[in-house]
């Protein structure tokens, strides 16, 4: 009986969970409206390089997590935890990501959380890559490789309000190896359209793909200077920009060239804001600088 | 003194763990030639599709992995967990991923392992991933996708006698929306060579990333027609080649036209093997199963 009623309990709090921290895209836009802030923390924590006091703590990586969190949630839409950043302290650092999430749902569930994972595989597997950030973990949102194309990516869009967030152009070096190649297409679209880049090619046969709608795209804020032209083909999407800061992009090139009427754009900062200070100040100076951040974004929305 | 000795015992066994897990392609040819077999089978657990009297057992996908593994290991080379179906169980499919690859790295040190991961990120990032795969789950070699290009791949490259098995053509339908369309090259050997499928142009791009002796591909077996041509770009490396049997390829035709002077070849079972019954026999079928891949692999071996 108590067991029963235990498993009773556990999936009725599974479907409250699955209810409660699912987010649509016009919850998302009220809060940027609301905070006046498209700024994501990107949440990509390096045991080398948090404050040492933290190391006194059961899960520093949870603890740096829960401070950055508490000190920024009124200047951030979005927190991006980089599971590699996890994943690469096994077992423990797979709990302190469980418990990052559920720290954001419990306290924050206003803010719209991305699993940056860049998973793809094949349909039923990518089933199971949807299962485990937007159920288990609860995710509202997850990046995702194109390579493996349509059946890779449709398990993901299959989620009512979850969104699945594609790699279309990113912000390394290494974007320029195949993502920026011209391509002829082989059929339909891209026959009747011509030779494109990669990337464009992935943003049209993206959109059309089923439950396209729960599609946002990746767009490295180094190559702002494409925003243009990816507007025309996505002009509603939002995109998330990682690059801003660190890697050299401009977030008023960004806005200038990518923002729509709904805003459209979740700027990503990761150590610009994380590791703003080693020192026992760190969550203070993080929020220093999501600070800044949020005043210029509000500066460019207040143009708008 | 007791945690310092503790310490140093942990840090030599970490130290001889990774001596003894890294394994030379020389090593992989070595156990193909005296097993007789290029068999990698895949563990791609769902816990709706085994016996049910396992669940008897605190992790039944470890219980599952390990029949199999006892079953089958003197007929595979390789075996290939398959990271989705681990993450969708949370920390509990972490644990028993874990559990698999140390109970294969210690009873079976002659197997090859894969992590079917298809990671990839900008490059602190895929260090991080590398890390992971290589360093704290200590597998012999993972899968990565390349979309994002050669600063996403170089950090896995990096490790000595560790593999890194890129994903070139994939075997699902979603491999015709981008990886055979054609692109024209923007510099260098792509401009001499003039306009190629995206999965060549890889090919061809990836042989010039640094330590990429340690690359290896996957290759889909639904299309096999097409390995003539990666023959002639990658006569050497080794293929891991998924889409046999279940999805459709024919092991005749892969090792026809993929096969080179050291096999060349690591072909996936993931499915017609550990799912082969899902009654109390299921280790023994999946034994059944192994045995007659191995057979037409042994026959296979003797006609070249």
């Amino acid at each position: 009986m108590i067991v029963s009623k235990f498993l009773v309990n556990w999936i009725l709090v599974c479907k409250f969970a699955h209810t409660y921290f699912s987010m649509t895209t016009q919850q998302l836009i009220n809060q940027i409206k609301i905070k006046k802030s498209f700024l994501c923390v990107g949440l990509d924590v390096d045991l080398n390089k948090i404050p040492k006091h933290l190391f006194a703590f059961e899960d520093p990586i949870f603890e740096f997590n829960k401070a950055i969190i508490d000190a920024t949630h009124d200047l951030a839409v979005s927190y991006k935890p980089n599971t590699a950043f996890y994943e690469a302290y096994g077992i423990k650092g797979w709990i302190s990501l469980q418990k990052t999430i559920n720290y954001i749902n419990e306290n924050y569930p206003e803010i719209f959380t991305i699993a940056d994972a860049k998973r793809g595989d094949i349909g039923n597997t990518s089933s199971m890559y949807a299962k485990a950030f937007f159920e288990d973990l609860n995710f509202d949102s997850v990046t995702v490789a194109p390579y493996m194309g349509k059946d890779s990516v449709e398990p993901f869009l299959a989620f009512q309000n979850k969104h699945t967030i594609l790699l279309a152009l990113t912000s390394n070096e290494g974007a320029f190896d195949f993502q920026t190649l011209n391509v002829e297409g082989t059929s339909g679209e891209a026959e009747r359209s011509g030779a494109k880049e990669l990337y464009k090619q992935v943003l049209e046969t993206s959109k059309t793909w089923k439950n396209s709608g729960n599609l946002m795209y990746v767009i490295g804020a180094t190559k702002a200077e494409y925003l243009t032209e990816i507007r025309k083909i996505i002009p509603d999407s939002f995109l998330l920009v990682p690059g801003v800061g660190a890697q050299g992009g401009s977030l008023s090139e960004v806005c200038k060239y990518g923002m729509n009427a709904n805003v459209g754009l979740l700027i990503n900062s990761s150590r610009a804001i994380i590791y703003a200070s080693s020192g026992n100040d760190f969550a203070e100076k993080a929020r220093e600088e999501a600070l800044k951040m949020q005043q210029e974004m509000r500066k460019i929305l207040f143009q708008v």
